[in-house]
């Protein structure tokens, strides 16, 4: 199994984590969007939207969306909770992640840490801080309430909203007034087989 | 079962339309989003996010997110494959939706036919032109190879695209280009218990 990611990105960062949890066994092929890797005739072929992360099976079949894969390499894993409602709730809060958080945080960080806060993109990273503290609320509310986003075990979900959240800061954004979401990102880096983001 | 939506939201449509499918009994509670519905104190208190679609169990617990109220309700469903890798499939094809589809269709509609394309949003209107023909671009190239997104079969990934791509036209996308797709629309028209969206 290839994984194709980024390290830096916090997208492909929530696949590598999992891995790590979960010990699943995969080849990381190193895919730098920057570099214009995705944009390559090669990865193209494998995925034509050009996103990564992007994971290759050993039939040739692939999967791309972060949290899509999550879903598919925690499958019948402690990771997913067995109750209905409690798997809706989880993909909730990754349908969240992917419209109410990452846009805002995600890329407020890409053109801060990324690209360096050029003047021409100004404009639009500071349109991003309202929608990122907004989202961060939603989270901080949820997490006064339970030690982990679904309950008292961790899940996908909180997975999928770690890999930006912990690295807000790097947006713009800053977690001192989120005294529970700073609680819980402690909680996940002493989870067994944790492992950190690359550092920029 | 109570569902606050907004009969002419794409987002509550998928909802509807699922629960038309497959027969779900529940009560459907109007939610006018322009009128401010979705900011009341009662609305408030039952989805601190203040969106909608919302669903409330008849326990009381609620479950917000189109999507995943989507898996909720058609869980164990035959709009839901047994195979893993199918069902991450189906996945995929929800986070992009939200996260590469349903923000620039969706918006570009809300701007040009709930606000009347207003001045002041134009610009904002036609950047959502390319994403949006991106993300058809992408629907375009799995239906020219497949009856439904997954294969043969609907699931509820083409629930998920089909709310907004059919009315794709009211946010200015012409599909004469996307022959695939209007195919595909005419399928999903044709399913027994399809209901339509309601009219503007």
């Amino acid at each position: 199994m290839n994984i194709y990611g980024d390290r830096l990105s916090g997208n492909c960062y929530k696949v590598q984590l999992l891995c790590a949890l979960l010990d699943v066994p995969h080849r990381w092929i190193d895919t730098d969007i920057l570099a214009g890797d995705t944009r390559s005739e090669a990865f193209l072929a494998l995925n034509p939207a050009g996103q990564i992360p992007l994971l290759e099976l050993d039939d040739g079949r692939t999967l791309s969306e972060s949290n899509a894969i999550l879903n598919f390499l925690g499958d019948a894993s402690d990771w997913v909770p067995e109750d209905a409602y409690q798997r809706a709730r989880m993909l909730q809060w990754q349908f969240f992640e992917q419209y109410s958080h990452e846009p805002y945080i995600a890329v407020a960080r890409f053109i801060n840490t990324y690209l360096g806060l050029p003047e021409e993109r100004r404009e639009e990273y500071l349109s991003k801080q309202e929608g990122g503290y907004r989202a961060l609320r939603v989270m901080e509310q949820q997490l006064k309430n339970s030690e982990f986003l679904l309950g008292a075990r961790p899940s996908l979900a909180d997975i999928s909203l770690y890999a930006y959240t912990h690295v807000a800061d790097e947006g713009g954004f800053d977690l001192q007034g989120f005294p529970a979401i700073r609680a819980w990102i402690g909680r996940i880096a002493a989870l067994p087989g944790y492992r950190p983001m690359a550092p920029n």
